[in-house]
């Protein structure tokens, strides 16, 4: 849990002391920002010439100004989030449809392989019986003379 | 391509007038959003018996850190896009493997299906050749008297 802490920043040549919950690095990186600002305005000839009233005014739009753009930022991301969420769900679900679909496929090819072997057992069955068959009727003809060179 | 213009906005009881190149409607936006700052910090007893300087730097530093804060909202918005990127990137390779094995136990299933029909096919052939040789062999048992009721 944070404390309430007193910092000195120097902002534009004026010491003003905060207190507050923020950590000094803080306040310090905030106030560096603000001085950058009044130095680049010092730039520009026509902002020297203003009012000091004005001037305040200037800085303080700028920095709105900065603020918005940023929540602009932040909606346009969060657009772009929403966009990917809309695709991950999607995506997921087709993966679900495959993976449903090639889990029945396996299942089937399970079966296919026991029909295939019972098959080709059934066929080695028939053709042992039918040599079988063959080789009893070759020895009868041979026993009743149907054979030339006996 | 927007033009420059010129917009009178009333800040805090002061009137300036803005060049630039944003919309009227935006810089009445950043201009309330300023107003309603310091119609909250006039409810704090202490703001009323700052200076005029430090009244402005109060303002300045209060935008400036809400400024900060969406930057920081910014920053860990990304980071969720960029996450959600990843995954994106992850269940698509994901997908494409298992659609990869759904073709190849379709296409086995093909093959199966056919090598099956060629199964039942040769099963028919067999068993009809052995029904054939059964009568034969019957027909030839009868002819040769070795059916005792005839």
């Amino acid at each position: 849990m944070s404390s309430k802490n007193k910092t000195e920043v120097l902002i534009g040549g004026n010491i003003i002391t905060l207190g507050g919950y923020e950590s000094e690095e803080y306040l310090q990186k905030v106030a560096t920002y603000i001085n950058n600002k009044i130095a680049e305005f010092k730039k520009v000839e026509s902002y020297n010439h203003q009012s000091k009233e004005n001037k305040s005014l200037l800085l303080e739009l700028n920095i709105a100004d900065d603020y918005f753009k940023a929540k602009k930022q932040v909606e346009m991301v969060e657009e772009e989030l929403a966009e990917k969420d809309k695709e991950l769900y999607e995506l997921k679900h087709e993966l679900i449809g495959v993976q449903i679909k090639l889990e029945t496929a396996e299942k089937t090819l399970l079966d296919m392989r026991r029909d295939s072997t019972e098959y080709q057992k059934r066929i080695v069955k028939l053709e042992t019986e039918m040599i079988e068959k063959n080789k009893k009727q070759t020895g009868k003809n041979v026993m009743q003379g149907k054979r030339s060179d006996i």
